[in-house]
């Protein structure tokens, strides 16, 4: 069902030192930027072979990312991996009993369509489906 | 330098039951169990692509990962990009002022050639690297 670690999220309260860190002194290429309004962040995608370095920071102390922020600092947020088939892959993990953030695909970063999966059904940790375009 | 993510590192306090979880409900394969002692912590890798997850326990709450354990709960704890060669990594990583937690090389899971950096070099991510053989 899943083919693959597409991205890590990582929350950062300077995003473009991030960049510069990532980019400089990792050699991770700066692939996109931009401001996802629904989800109350700005984020940047570096390229690392295959997979992504995903750096968000948040516009508003008050959403989710915010709070993240503000309870644990910079660091580790969530792990993306990549399915063919979003809206099917929400369809089996409904059936197998994980408990679901979206019940429905969102648009995530690069208009892909991705959903979130609760931390609680897998192990603490925040997951995404993401299903690149 | 980095030539992709090779695996996401998961602290869980029951790795039975996470195993079981990231195998049976995200259809993960387990490939390895190992008890790392050296790290004071028992692992095991599931595949997911070309990638992996590593779940970690601590066998001793006053290890590094009994502290994370204790105060953060279950979650990520670090990720993991390979290299073709660590120790050059390494060596170029340092000309480039990245502060590192290991200065040589170590023996982690399988036997492989890993290194940490240190948070502060990497936005706030606990990050490794990775030389499989």
């Amino acid at each position: 069902m899943l083919s693959g670690i597409d991205h890590v999220g990582v929350v950062v309260d300077d995003i473009d030192a991030a960049i510069a860190l990532y980019q400089d002194v990792l050699s991770m290429p700066l692939v996109h930027r931009e401001t996802l309004t629904e989800q109350g962040v700005d984020a940047a995608l570096l390229d690392v072979g295959e997979g992504h370095v995903e750096l968000i920071t948040p516009l508003d102390p008050g959403s989710s990312v915010g709070r993240f922020l503000a309870k644990r600092g910079n660091g580790l947020h969530h792990v993306a991996y990549r399915v063919p088939d979003v809206e099917r892959a929400l369809d089996e993990l409904a059936a197998a009993g994980v408990r679901l953030i979206d019940q429905t695909p969102r648009t995530g970063i690069r208009g892909w369509r991705v959903a979130f999966l609760h931390p609680t059904a897998t192990g603490g940790v925040l997951t995404e489906i993401v299903e690149p375009t």
